[in-house]
């Protein structure tokens, strides 16, 4: 089984979740700079939850590219990472519209911990149904992928202590994974060269 | 005709429906624990209906990857299946609002009872109009599918006695299934070593 | 140019439309017969706009599998279709809370008037950019194509006598198309056996 | 890296939300013409956001049509156009409301400002992979794209002067543009029959 309809149908899943969620911002009722105000916080909500489904989709993309064989594991093991990014427009909306409460903003960091951690358990399965593929060399020192869980793990309580220190790790780790991941692509250039 | 195309809008629609399911969790306006609450049973509700499509793209996935040709009426076949499926969101907004209520949880039954048998109706047109392929030996003695609409019709009159029998009929049957159908995939691989 | 991303888009907005339907289905507070009497009306024109818009994904593939040549006229002609069915969601809507007054059942008639023409405009349009195709010998005598708008025009004006005339005409027009285009599937069989 | 899954979830996006714009057109409570009538802005912002979508998934289709090499500025070039297409609803649903309003019209035309500046930076992103491609060649002397910043950026302050010389404006810019980009178009051929 190849990885195309796998491909389609995520790309599909996150395709309509990074544009339902515009559907949280709603047209406001007035017409000037006042009525605008409110939505900031929503907004600049919304452009962390755009980038950071982003990331997913440009890694989940570096992913199954390097990915030939699919199984019924690694078909589940998606569908559960999808899950928690379903979560996504949810949780934006919570944090947006409070957005100087802490538990909303503790929640989305335990939302992204969970599609962290969906997608640590993704690339384990795909290393283990192939483990001498280009990918199972190329995450072979995950720094990123270390690190940012044990972020989502300090934002999460410092959200109770002020939720903008939260918010500043979250910013950090979207900034941290802006960059793509370069060492598979890098990987996969080198094999195609030799 | 080939199936490409039937795929993609088919992944097209299964992946919508399952992220607007999400629209029907509205963030809360309160933002302690006590907000959370009431929103648990929707949650857990839309848990399930996430895994029972995520269960149905799985096994469209493994139907169509053993077919070969495709005719009007597997179109259709596969329109009403896809019908079916299209009111989960609906079903999963009005049980999880109420999952106290005998009729909403018993409506839950019938929906999915439906798209199983709009399931079976498709895999049946599907083996008609190329009766030779892998799929047809493959689904030779359909266990699974003989015992989910018997379970789903018990569940419905059950619902009325009490709902939470019915809930526990319908997690057994997402259980069931969540084990890919290795009939078809062993098979596949069997054929494709020959 | 090939139809390939042509025929991808197209699917993404049509799965779309489709599903978002079911948005306008809002679950009931009630739970109890009584709380789905009154979205009896919604939901069978939501079954007819389903159908609807099936018929017009089951003739678009058959429309495109017959063309092999793409230019901006055709593009362009495309989108007009998808503009007249992104206006179904809403005019079901409407339509099905209201299916007892006059205006709302012509206004359905005038989209599905509109989509119709903007079917033929496409079909002309790809015809006109390979007049040699077997989609061109196909389509020779489209009586359905013929018959239809003459169709919508009577039902209009008789929605303001009795809206039920125009909803029977509709159901007619569907069931008359749910059988396949078959005058281009059974040329194109023909040719690929000659 | 193909350009085949960049298209698809591009072509995903961009059929969201063409087709979650007309869920901010609600269906009426009346069931008059008047009940239409306060519509009538709203429909007529909707068929114009319509057109500048259709637009940037036509310019899109051919900006990637001549395109061969992806890497990472690609594609986070091209989820920044993705970014500012998904206010479109947002600003189709507030200018919609408010058409006699200054802020509105004017914002509509920062967002169409924004989206325009990022098709330029995904397009120059696009030639710096690939100096000497077709695209590079063709887009020479970009006279549409130079023309319409120019414009947008006279509309947003004119629209607090009136705001039905900015909505003339955005209608002239979407008239200019509806004609295909034929530079690349006709390039391309005259590259494929040499």
């Amino acid at each position: 089984m190849n990885t195309g309809r796998l491909e389609a149908f995520s790309d599909g899943v996150m395709a309509v979740l990074i544009t339902i969620m515009v559907l949280e911002l709603k047209p406001p009722h007035g017409t000037d700079w006042a009525a605008l105000e409110p939505l900031t916080p929503l907004f600049l909500t919304y452009v962390l939850s755009f980038v950071f489904l982003g990331i997913y989709w440009n890694n989940h993309h570096h992913l199954l590219h390097a990915t030939h064989r699919i199984n019924g594991a690694i078909l589940w093991a998606n569908l559960h990472l999808l899950f928690w990014l379903s979560l996504v427009p949810f949780i934006t909306g919570w944090m947006g519209e409070n957005h100087f409460a802490a538990l909303p903003t503790a929640s989305y960091g335990v939302v992204m911990l969970c599609a962290g951690v969906a997608y640590y358990i993704l690339q384990t399965t795909i290393i283990r149904a192939d483990p001498h593929s280009t990918l199972a060399a190329a995450v072979g020192n995950d720094l990123k992928g270390k690190i940012s869980p044990v972020l989502y793990l300090a934002a999460i309580p410092l959200a109770f202590v002020h939720q903008l220190i939260a918010d500043a790790i979250y910013v950090f780790i979207a900034c941290m994974w802006l960059i793509p991941d370069r060492r598979i692509e890098s990987r996969l250039n080198r094999d195609e060269r030799v």
